[in-house]
């Protein structure tokens, strides 16, 4: 996996390349500049500590004050980060650090929402692996800056039996028994289940996870009566700002929603600039 | 700039690691299976080539069939492509296939709204560098497959001049001068302007292209008069699908959108799988 | 983590670099060859499939045939492989191939022998991190294929908590809670624990599993009677093949031996190559 | 070639990837801690450097202070290395450090008690390419630390002419003439012989080095005897502890083990850590 | 595209690779050193500051203090760089800061001459893309060091419409107008052209830039009158140190030549070390 | 050290970056051409096989047939390779290939020219570390095409002890026996001498070859005879076509040229395109 670090040195990349030739032919090189970044939208702030590490790949003698910390509720006009050093790489690098906390601010923002929603009830809200491909890991963070729980992080570090899966292996007790003979003794199994009959057996398997996938609430709570505590359930699909409230009232232990990183608004912050006559 | 190649590359990575290992431990080897991807909204498609290449990389046996191309209409419903190959390796590619799609397809739906409403305008709709880190590059090509135009790749490829560079180099003038006098003859140079007084010294400048940003479409009226062809103008800033039709009335010769690519509501798509019972 | 492909370009890398000069100067480009590679002792094939993607990389046009398949047992004086193709390019790659499949069989051998040793118990023999940096993913599969199971891969897909952490938490049950709080509902909880004290405040922790460090095979007996199933016993620490009987009698379900990996005896092999008159 | 740095990088990657959970779980971000990394065997110690890499690619706040050189012999009880900062760093590096540690120190032990056999004869004892896929360059030095010497790099590096090349080239004089007619006049060239009639055609090829392989210690006395010094002379095959001082009164120049690099028994080192009260 | 730091950093892999062995063996570890950089020819120097990243990779304790900058006319014996610090390190990185150097010193040099022959002309002399791969950024730096400007710096960063081009497109007119739809609005095109009758329909394509390829220089003349101010106008092809006169009268904006970076001589330049009796 | 194949990727990416925009717009993504590479200048050739690798990285379509080989004497108005495939790939290739085998073939044709003035001599002439970063490997094997031989190829296959080694180790003496004590026993010494004190304490030290900096032909044959057979000789440094036949003269057996690489006067080749009406 990517690591963080070199995340930011490939979009870095990707929008400087061979020079941000507007700074390097407009600004002098020893022009020094002050910059706030203050939001222009309430919301749940994250990715502070992502342009932290732009500016500083960019240019070491900037220097980067966060007024805020990722997870912090922040309201329109407040100020969250300033910055000081020479003005050509806090333009160089304005842009790129922008992207990706309108970004992970936005997906914070809108699981701390869903989450206050059901404040009240020990449910989890947790993410899925419909992320943005390359960014699985900030805005995996994110969800849990605004609040949120994560699933399992990919293909590798959980097992999740999904309807294919059952039928490849000729029903849910044998796909239970072949994943548990063949993973780590350190690894879970949760097995997708969409009627009651499938649920049945997926108990009886005794995986460590029950997904109850598109059910009504009511049928939701029925199912989570059955499995008596015997597996941790969890909900899926369909359930929206709308519905979740009866969703946690069904008793399920997590509900996880794609929403969270699917579809994203981004939150709007910006980076206001001016040049300081003397250089410290 | 990260390939295409290797973006996908790594966001296979990302998701499989060290193996999928539910598909490892509960599909036979053995089994074969077909996919249909099929539309679960309406909008434009974008993504086909890319989803192609994601099972080319999991495994060359996959015949990967598309019945629609980039930047076609599609409706709730349709089947875009089908899929045959080892039943294990549909499944690992899957949800990347599905995450890189649904995103561009979501940015080259809003695109063609967009450009719907002003299509009788010779008004290009354009992008902004506000896209998702590492992924500009796919990013800009479903804006183009929704209908839209792309404006600059990076800080490299071409000047924009705004507020900072021309206060830090003394001015409109003096910016464009030293910026012409250090770029290669073969690249524009785009002055942002935020009134009157900046747009006539933009307009002596002879900068290649003028930015209106947050005008209102009157104020963008009467500047489109004042440059009377000699330099190309955008409109930036505030619009929307709103007022997108003043601004193009207002005779602007480019309209650029960060939120085509800033906000991005993915189009949902979905991978049906069955077994086959005999390989072929 | 480096992929498999990825890990033999970097062994070839490291080893023909500018290129094999000997084979270059003295071999004819046009000189084919044919290859046998043969045991030369009493063991468990591991990397058969590594060995595959190593000549493949050399040379496409190498026919590499296998006659045995990862983890079946062999005997000395058995050939295991046949190749054919341009010697040059079959020389360059027979040291890579040999270095892989000799430590990858010495690992899958003494697996084996060891796991023989308590078939008869429905006791599992797993690995630990100890193995060669960076060729974990293939020391985890020789384990494997020489009839063992896999702890985690690494400090990213379960929870281990040790000595170091239980103090750091202030006791094993803010250890688990913090981490239960922490992580994805996928994941397990592993805790080490030293005597009785721990044990049971371990198994109040509700934690999914307990190893049981350096006890003699008589505490261990009496923990696992204790734990009573309420989490899955590991054994570890101090445990060799003189002993493993008696644990594996305490009825433990897991017996983790860093041995299986740090300690290797590679399994000899050999390449015998002809050159063959007339190409094919 | 991968530089040292990369090869820790990767390592790190390996086994930390997304993170460590269970450090991060459940040890505070400001707890600090002490470390002491001691021998729990007698030998030579190898990979201290490495070690200390590894901790400052992990967190640069981490004090490293060796208490020993690579090389230094070492007894059980012994402690090599200090370690002050943050515990949650010290507890990530300490495996992978003591991987590389572990397995780098019991090649040079092993390397230590061969050489020590032999110490009062000039002969050199020296490694082959049988070395672990990707850490040649920490093995070789392991031997160095040991008291042994290296022989080639890899393939690129100097001549060696087995058997195949010898049939594919014709002869030693065609293989000898054609290797010196293509390779730099900064290389030299050796030539592996299995008996007599090999050995006149190898001295007269006027080869650099001559090969003896798999001879008897009686042979190989002949073998120095007739080669008088026209060449160097190498031992190679079948040579162990038991008669490698056999092989060394035979007078060759130089003996050859595989062993010291392709059977390895970690020598034991362990990390024993502390938290501290008060942050320094 | 590859960075200058990862430039230099594998052209020290090339170089160095596994160690500087003579260095390492001849050159105590403790030995300190200061250099000197001296010019063996006149010209203009261009690379300091990449030779200062050689030394930084390869040994930070080195200080390095330019007494020259990159554009400066230097003489023959004139030192232009300063060293000081472990001798091991200095005659490590010589080489490769040389290499560097020498080259980016002889394109400057060139580049000089060429510009100073037309320096009262307001005519540009710009490079080509015949840059040595790899290096065309460093190059193109070297040209501008020298007085020169840059011409595009690749494929992708603005269109230039050749013979095959035309002819694909079915003539100049209808290739001018495909590119102009598709690329962005911040680019530019330049159409090469090679007679009078393209040159009719290169100006009424209203394309940017109009070059003008193997003309005479009384051609050339012709075809600027022509043009009159409607599009940049670029010579090229057959353009040497004897003719530019002729063809800077010729009225034309822009001179290119691909010799300024496909013939390079080398400036002479050499480090002189001296070993310092005691270590500061 | 980088390979081949992946040169010419970054050598692609270089020039293409996010693609040949004026390729993709003018020319049909379905015209099919045909290409004629052809010599401008007599020479010799080298660089084929790299055009073909360019290409072959580009599309896979593209049909490249070598009508010469590498070290083939070429002259002007020769083709030397025929090429059919999509126009497009075509076209974005051309540059890229070109720039390689130009300055390829500029090596080889200047190497043949120096070798073959003094080809009755047994002299060989090799080539130096003064290359161009990262394309040491391409301009050493363009020596070989021009009929020259290679020197060591980097600090790290043989050892050269310099004046600053010497100094650094008390004496010629004591390097050579430092240095035979660190380096394996594959590897050879060379030691760089200026006058007749270190020539007899050079031959004294038993080195494996000398190297004659700066001598006068005169001093060299002198000192030729004075080795006697007991070293390698080389000559170095002042050596032109104008005196390189009174060097071999001298009769040393090996004269290095910086000039050959460090000088590149690139062999000017041409492609010529042609659409083809039918595709096949």
């Amino acid at each position: 996996m990517i690591s963080i670090s070199k995340l930011i040195e490939l979009a870095l990349e990707e929008d400087v390349f061979s020079g941000d030739i507007t700074s390097l032919t407009t600004v002098p090189a020893d022009a020094y500049g002050q910059g706030m970044v203050h939001m222009k939208a309430d919301g749940v702030i994250s990715g502070v500590e992502v342009a932290r590490e732009v500016f500083r790949q960019i240019d070491e003698r900037i220097q980067f004050t966060h007024l805020v910390m990722d997870g912090d509720i922040v309201t329109k006009g407040q100020t969250i980060i300033t910055l000081e050093g020479p003005l050509r790489s806090i333009l160089t690098g304005e842009r790129v650090a922008l992207n990706f906390m309108q970004r992970m601010s936005g997906i914070a923002t809108k699981t701390h929402t869903v989450t206050s929603l059901i404040q009240e009830f020990p449910t989890r809200v947790v993410d899925t692996r419909k992320t943005t491909p390359l960014l699985r890991i900030l805005e995996k963070q994110a969800v849990r800056d605004g609040g949120g729980k994560n699933h399992r992080f990919g293909l590798y570090d959980a097992v999740m039996i999904k309807d294919n899966h059952i039928k490849a292996a000729g029903g849910i007790t044998k796909a239970v028994r072949a994943a548990r003979q063949g993973i780590p003794h350190t690894m879970k199994i949760e097995v997708e289940v969409e009627n009651f009959d499938q649920l049945r057996e997926a108990i009886e398997s005794k995986c460590d996870i029950i997904m109850l996938d598109n059910m009504s609430p009511s049928d939701m709570k029925l199912a989570v009566d059955r499995i008596a505590g015997r597996a941790l359930t969890e909900a899926s699909g369909g359930i929206t700002e709308h519905n979740i409230i009866e969703v946690a009232q069904a008793g399920v232990d997590i509900i996880s929603l794609g929403s969270l990183t699917h579809t994203i608004e981004s939150l709007d912050i910006s980076l206001d600039l001016f040049e300081k006559k003397n250089q410290e």
